[in-house]
């Protein structure tokens, strides 16, 4: 395997700068790389000193890496692939961090160089914080991390960033980026779709009455609407599919409860109740949850 | 006031056996008396020691009660009236720890005698666990317990009841049943559905990838489905409505993503997190969350 001398993170947030952080404390002869389009970042990241180096340039920024990594909202990856792809050394390995993958695949088949061999890669980490100032070297320990494949991929790149994101501590598993979406759209989009569409459809004024069950419900609609709102359009087809399967199962819901049939609510809810049982015990015994 | 001297609990779950217990333990000069119509439970409840006298017989364990607490599930209190209404003493308080509060309503009115006044209780308290084996004398602590009226109001009972929930540790609030149900269909009954039509709309396969915020989201559907089936069907109306509401967002945000309207998709959204930030600062400030 080709050594990896130097990771360079564009973006500077909470994931960029904590994977600068994470490879210039702790993987020995690996440069780690930063860059930012905000001046005031750059400034913060060299003061906070969470990289080896802070470039003004993104093209100076990317030239001498082995593996660049996305880190910005995903619909900005189209215009960084093209801006950085005059830059990249033949055979460098191109990866991000965001949250769905079919489209940046697409993207990455256009607008990187055939040298370049771009595989996605999805750390599921992250904390309510945001921001450089909230850069910590532990965020991607013990966390899942998927990577995505398009139509081909190349062994040796595929070898290096499993490395990679397994000595930030992450549990590294491959799959197609299209099942990935698929997936994510599942356990992770819909439920942020849901706790929205619950959240708006209550009054404030009945909202001060909420306990503990409204507020673990909603509590993923706090994410930042602008990073959604990208998952949501990069994710379109599989989560317009999901919204339609959660108001079918609501409809089935109401119908029952309008025609006051009892036994088929309790059914409805028993089918939700078990499903859920089933998962918690999966989820305990690979001691994913205590 | 009227001395306190009996406190009856037809039914010793987890919220009626915890009744019992701290009122047999913390209650100086009230006598606790607790009935099961199974008879296993009855033995259980006496060998753990959770009430002064547990009765066989239902008309005998609510003859000399000064308060009557239902703690059985809503849709046994019409027959559950019927049946004791002859052995109350004139001037007994008849309350009960139900979810949704009119029908309990319509019911003690039909099925109480005149002499009876009913008022509800909602102690907003419980656990994942069920049954007397888990019974808890600081169920209550701390815990928000709402009292509903009906079109008429008996002042010192009323006082009484508040002055009870009070002991057992709980910050009292009243309000009619009609504004309760109201309440509770949208800050409670409605998360119950969203929860239960997310996880019915999953794969199994994809639920194995499912995090925390998947578990978060779902919690409240593995409620048990008897109780949940008879809250919605003694809530119909508001939780209907609700449903209905639900799934008009839960449109619009599907017609947004289809329509590839990022502006709109984000604007839903964060529609969605300002109010719930507006949410979490106010029951931070009144101290309900840390």
């Amino acid at each position: 395997m080709k050594e990896l001398r130097q990771v360079t993170v564009l973006g500077l947030g909470l994931l960029g700068s904590s994977i600068t952080l994470v490879v210039s404390k702790g993987l020995s002869g690996v440069k780690a790389v930063g860059y930012s389009h905000r001046r005031s970042t750059r400034q913060k990241a060299r003061k906070l000193d969470i990289a080896d180096e802070v470039f003004d340039d993104i093209g100076e920024s990317v030239a001498d890496a082995d593996i660049v990594i996305l880190a910005t909202p995903i619909c900005t990856f189209e215009q960084i692939f093209a801006e950085i792809a005059p830059f990249l050394k033949a055979g460098c390995i191109v990866t991000d961090v965001g949250s769905t993958k079919v489209l940046a695949h697409r993207w990455a088949r256009k607008g990187l160089g055939s040298g370049v061999c771009y595989i996605g890669s999805h750390p599921i980490a992250g904390s309510e914080q945001r921001g450089v100032e909230f850069a910590r070297d532990d965020l991607f320990y013990g966390a899942k991390c998927i990577l995505t494949t398009g139509r081909t991929v190349n062994a040796a790149a595929l070898k290096m960033l499993q490395k990679f994101w397994a000595e930030l501590g992450c549990s590294v598993s491959v799959m197609t980026a299209t099942k990935h979406d698929k997936i994510l759209a599942a356990v992770s989009h819909l439920p942020h779709a849901t706790a929205a569409g619950l959240i708006n459809a209550s009054d404030d004024d009945e909202l001060q009455f909420a306990g503990k069950g409204f507020i673990d419900t909603s509590r993923v609609a706090s994410g930042p609407a602008n990073v959604w709102a990208d998952i949501f359009y990069t994710n379109s087809g599989n989560v317009c599919r999901g919204i339609d399967k959660t108001i079918s199962q609501l409809n089935k819901l109401r119908d029952a409860i309008k025609a006051e049939d009892k036994n088929k609510i309790e059914k409805l809810l028993e089918t939700a109740r078990s499903k859920r049982a089933k998962l918690i015990k999966y989820k305990m015994k690979n001691k994913e949850i205590m």
